[in-house]
């Protein structure tokens, strides 16, 4: 079974457009989006019919567009005609339209339970970085009286799927932060299985043809102020169908939160740990210390022969039967596929916590135009890393049709190479070389 | 047979050091360069002793290192103590000093004359450059009275090989160059062998290891002034030894040129590719239309659909019986060694005539910060391509212990990445969406 095919047409903008009413969760404040969910009828979208021999419920998606005009001056400007989804043939999965959704529902499927977690969280975390930005005075590099806000650009992938990027820029904290989600479904044929193998063991010897669904989210923030840090957040969930019932088959999640400091302050490598650490110790001790070693491992630069920051925790092909569920000779049952959700859900819901009061205690640091040099060339590296070695941007660029701009959104606004750079020299006693001994000896911080 | 073993140790500086005497071409200035030769002798450089077994050819070189320190002042530091080749075996075979050599000597085997050659392209290049540094007026990004100099970096390869970085930052007129030499050698294993095969149809079926020798050119260049293109150059020859006569076995020349520009200027286009056209008409008019094809194919960035710049030529595996020269049911013999380096010479010897006029043209032009901002959004681009695609870059990183330093001095100085730009849109009728149209659609400019 297959969530089918989505046709793609421009449809007129719906003259009312109905803000979408996701709340990020009971009390937070409701967030405008950019999704527009127009009525039936209103502006020619029509529900779609349910095909011979399908179950299908169709639906209308009417997408509001906010089409990102005047990068500088920041103008938004709205399309007159705006592309949209007619139609979805669901062949029987009983898609729900996640703006419908106003909570985690146990009784749904897990891919729209997490679709509407990484959504829901989008919202809370975007909110979050404009209150940063609003209680922030403005400076000589973000003049305006208004704060800078979150452009928010849905889109839809023609061959199965929808996501929204939301990209905040020139800001009073942060020159570049985005904050994106997918949630992308289609088939992967035997190859493309295969390819995923050996990050997956997890994965059947495949013997087909097989319908997927993905859905995660990704976010990388790089404030103007060398002595805030840049941070990079990933979650997903991946699931495949048996194609004989219809049901998910093999599923897993993914995720971790990683930092990125310009300039060492022990502090807040501490925090960012140890609140990241708490969060996983809750549902399972084994967690931290093998996910902190996983995270050290992934974000290493080969070439560098250093670490792009000083970590965080990282995992994948996390599933009720994984090793560090199943270690040799253990009678434990696994946990349940909501348990790991929960963790999914403290992990992720740990970030801000983790990172948010270390925005707030250095983003009025003063700074050099040498310290700010050496930001850039830190950002050098992430670009680097970004570029060669981080498999999520590989994957992205090689898929014929991605959405290269979402892929590449993590890269920074601005970033330097120079050629043997005096800056952070070992030994010379700087705060630039404290750096690159840590990123030379990852350590523990928790 | 192999060049054999580097040995490497510090030595003291030599009290008097000797520049060198290699000339660009005659009537052309000599150049200081950052090589010293040690008389032997001094400072405790000795001679090599012939191996037993071997008619080899003791040499010492003594190396000058300039140490790269105070990037921004761009003061320079001698050391007290450099590193330096004790000796070389060479297992008998001819090794001359290329600091010896005045000019091209076709009596030397093919290593020493195209080592000799890029050396002497180097020297000729980064003076010209200087000259237009310092032909040009400071202003207020190189206020400094004395113009920028390259700074000379030689380095030793400790597993076989040395080369050099010549890199001039901060200029009046380049922000960053960066013109490279390498001369390395070793043992290259069948595996190894097998990787260069779909690129290198040439290389015969693996057998074993085999020694290898490889030199080469390489140069990018990126003015401040984003009317002034940035341009590529790399050639190279490259041999394999047949391990049981010591002859040469498989070789072959590779090489090319391109040019970036952020504005397009048609008479620029037509001006580059006539001047490395009419270098290549001269030796065999098969060469432009293929090479030109060559070059746009690769310098192509597939998740953007647009290639790097406006293109220029591009060879490789070049030898006397590459299918250009032997075309089937062709009875007419293919180029010798001695006419396909000739060729090298005249396309490699037409870079400066290509590039400098439209350098001189340009320097003074005006410009505002968004057509700044512009280069530096095409900056990222080309960042893009070196990461991701560029063969010699993804090569050259994947080799442990690699110098790296070396390998990215072709990454601009500084780069930015926005979420989806408003400057270049199809249709805008702007002068950046003029140049994304040929972009998009390479033309034939010669």
């Amino acid at each position: 079974m297959s969530l089918g095919t989505v046709v793609s047409r421009r449809i007129p903008r719906p003259t009312s457009s109905i803000l979408s009413t996701v709340r990020a969760r009971a009390g937070a404040p409701t967030i405008r989006r950019a999704y527009s969910t127009a009525a039936p009828g209103a502006g020619g979208v029509s529900r779609s019919k349910a095909l011979a021999g399908c179950a299908a419920t169709g639906f209308a998606i009417g997408l509001g567009i906010e089409v990102y005009k005047g990068y500088l001056n920041q103008s938004l400007v709205k399309c007159d005609a705006v592309p949209a989804v007619d139609f979805i043939e669901t062949n029987g999965y009983p898609y729900i339209p996640f703006d419908a959704l106003e909570k985690d529902d146990p009784k749904n499927p897990m891919r729209i339970r997490m679709a509407t977690w990484v959504k829901e969280l989008q919202d809370h975390i975007c909110k979050t970085i404009e209150d940063i930005e609003a209680s922030t005075a403005p400076n000589e590099y973000s003049p305006s009286p208004e704060p800078a806000k979150f452009l928010h650009d849905a889109w839809i992938r023609p061959t199965g799927g929808e996501g929204s990027s939301c990209v905040l820029a020139g800001g009073r904290v942060f020159e570049k932060a985005g904050v994106n989600i997918s949630i992308v479904h289609g088939n992967l044929p035997p190859q493309a299985q295969r390819a995923m193998l050996p990050e997956h063991p997890s994965l059947p010897e495949p013997t087909g043809t097989v319908p997927y669904f993905a859905t995660g989210l990704s976010i990388v923030m790089h404030p103007r102020n060398p002595h805030v840090p840049t941070v990079h957040l990933n979650y997903r969930y991946f699931e495949l169908e048996d194609p004989e019932t219809g049901k998910p088959k093999t599923w897993w999640f993914g995720g971790g939160s990683d930092l990125t400091p310009s300039y060492l302050d022990v502090e807040d490598a501490k925090h960012f740990h140890t609140t990241l650490k708490e969060a996983c110790d809750k549902h399972d001790e084994r967690y931290w210390p093998e996910f902190k070693k996983a995270c050290d491992k992934y974000f290493f630069i080969p070439h560098r022969g250093e670490s792009r920051g000083v970590g965080g925790f990282f995992f994948d092909d996390l599933t009720t039967s994984s090793p560090i569920h199943a270690p040799p000779n253990s009678t434990v049952p696994g946990p349940t596929q909501d348990q790991l959700f929960d963790f999914v859900k403290s992990a992720s819901g740990a970030f801000l916590p983790a990172y948010v009061p270390i925005v707030y205690k250095h983003r009025n640091d003063p700074w050099t135009e040498e310290e700010r040099r050496w930001q850039q060339l830190r950002r050098g590296r992430y670009v680097e890393f970004n570029l060669v070695y981080d498999r999520g941007t590989k994957f992205g660029l090689n898929i014929p049709g991605a959405r290269v701009e979402s892929i590449l959104m993590s890269l920074p606004e601005t970033a330097r190479w120079e050629y043997m750079s005096p800056l952070g020299a070992e030994g010379s006693g700087t705060r630039e070389a404290e750096l690159m001994e840590v990123l030379k000896n990852p350590k523990d911080w928790a």
